[in-house]
């Protein structure tokens, strides 16, 4: 992805320093576009340098030649030697250690946080962006769709996220944007279940919170199934019905413009609606992008308004502890003022495996 | 992991502060024994107070029951309720945030780094990490013994990776410890290779540097192979018998109260006396434990002692640019006085697949 001088720009001023200094993986990533894992983006008015040692150096200048940004090969020592006569400093404090905060501070730089800029920036996904999640997306619900005709009862929860982990990998994926949840049964009434050893029965409920990342991007996927209807299963659907709506009517009223707590609330109030308000223990949704959590955030607290251009998951879920729970999300993005999914491929109606 | 009373007391005598405050993952597990994604630990003189949400309470309080420690229910507040009356506090410089740093000082806390009481502590294994380290190590080799004989003629290096992944995830492991490395051919020749596209053809070396975790602990292995012989790898298999000697030597040679500059310097100088110390181009090796890259360092650089219950990695290697590289790795123990390796499965001896 090629960030633009202009958006570099914009960055620098609003963090009102006389330069950046950034050592995180995935913050030096959206600087420059180029994925390493050491290095340092130094940022000023006119360049955005990127520090790389020998084993990156290559591979950065030929991805970044041309442009605002510089590669030079080198350390720590290097990043530093560039920051000669700056006094101003913008680190990001959430992703910055202590021990960094205080080795600048002693070299006589004056700090302050850059993240915010950083944030108002990375709210907004560029086309580039968005291709590479859409990618994301699309090979986790590839990977899924090969999934299912292989499970079988007496697997375990684990070893059916190692599968679908695998075939995310064979597809294409760099690795999992989070640890992948599989929750068979009453496990699914814990939100964020460790996947564990649970045995696959017939008849149990079969829930998949997963996803993978590509280009460095991320995306973001649940799906809940029937491994096989043993009858029994009238509140499960009668749930699953109610969630599969929420969800969809979140796709169809929220709108550009709205904030993350009117968006939260489409989901909520339609549950509150139907007696399950109370079962559905978290936000409607999260940003998504180069982390796993990004803003906006879609919650009863979220105060970010929803704008083109943005990222983002709807899940509504309900749990009912320790019998059964049901969670639906897509990841989407609000384009023209409506919201787009980017998973087309996997069913979200009720699946009997 | 039970961790003693004694233990702890010692990282708090030694930290000199009115309390310890602890909010990474993989030192709450140190401290406490129980992973969990989120928390807080508040190590004072007479307890070890383990901050959990709901998700965990329960487990964590099931685990941990008697002793020093104590589990309550809550959130960043609740541990702050836990620091009323402190004044100073130690934090782990290298793993807090700036962010974290500023609010605990904003709050009035004289702030210190905990981390050398920390790496003090952890530089030494009890017999309970000893063994989650070795069941770690039993994986990682089952997984490459499983491998080896459906490695296939154009399978891609980042298939190959993601197989041996699964195959640790189905014997148990709860993950990588490390981005796994699979290096064919001339790819070999970079020590940090990016596992990529690039396909098996016979006689490729084969180079497979991979671990995972088990319990929270990690394992480190490094093999290479040669996907069969084509006639051509006369200066490949003397470079290999070069650096498994060297590899061998350390084990015979290093023994307890040795600087890591020392156990360095047995590979360094046998490699240098064939004329390859030129290419020997990293550490011979490093701790390993909660991380992949822990204390002791074994480097030119290294004056950490190697004591008895420490762990580290003997991964001699010889890079020749664009052409071939060979390094060979166990993760070991220092056990009364010597070396003794934890991986017993795997031939070391030159394999031809």
């Amino acid at each position: 992805m090629d960030m633009l001088a202009e958006s570099l720009r914009k960055i620098y001023e609003e963090s009102n320093v006389d330069a950046l200094f950034i050592e995180q993986d995935f913050l030096r990533a959206y600087l420059t576009g180029f994925s390493s894992t050491d290095g340092f983006v130094v940022l000023n008015r006119d360049f955005c340098t990127l520090v790389v040692d020998s084993r990156y150096f290559e591979a950065a200048e030929k991805a970044l030649k041309g442009g605002m940004i510089c590669v030079v090969e080198g350390s720590y020592k290097t990043a530093l030697e560039l920051l000669q006569g700056k006094k101003t400093l913008g680190v990001a404090y959430p992703f910055t250690t202590a021990a960094r905060y205080l080795a600048l501070s002693e070299a006589g730089f004056s700090l302050s946080d850059c993240m915010p800029a950083l944030k108002k920036a990375m709210l907004f996904k560029s086309e580039a962006e968005i291709s590479l999640i859409r990618k994301a997306c699309e090979i986790a619900e590839d990977a899924l769709l090969a999934l299912l005709p292989e499970l079988k009862e007496g697997m375990k929860e684990k070893d059916v996220a190692g599968l679908l982990e695998y075939k995310m990998r064979l597809l294409g994926a760099s690795g999992t944007s989070f640890d992948t949840i599989v929750a068979f049964g009453e496990n699914g009434s814990v939100p964020h279940h460790e996947t564990g050893d649970r045995k696959l029965s017939f008849g149990d409920p079969v829930l998949i919170d997963f996803g993978c990342k590509f280009g460095g991007y991320c995306s973001d996927c649940t799906r809940t199934f029937l491994f096989g209807d043993d009858k029994k299963h009238g509140d499960f659907k009668e749930i699953y019905a109610h969630v599969l709506a929420a969800h969809e009517l979140v796709k169809e009223k929220l709108v550009a413009g709205m904030t993350g707590r009117e968006g939260d609330a489409i989901a909520r109030n339609y549950l509150e609606s139907k007696g399950l308000g109370k079962y559905f223990t978290h936000s409607l949704g999260h940003g998504i992008g180069l982390q796993i959590h990004e803003y906006p955030t879609l919650s009863p607290r979220g105060e970010d308004k929803i704008e083109n251009g943005m990222v983002f998951s709807d899940e509504p879920g309900v749990y009912l502890a320790g019998k059964l729970g049901v969670r639906i999300e897509d990841s989407v993005t609000m384009k023209d003022g409506k919201v787009v999914s980017f998973m087309n491929k996997t069913e979200r109606n009720l699946v009997i495996l």
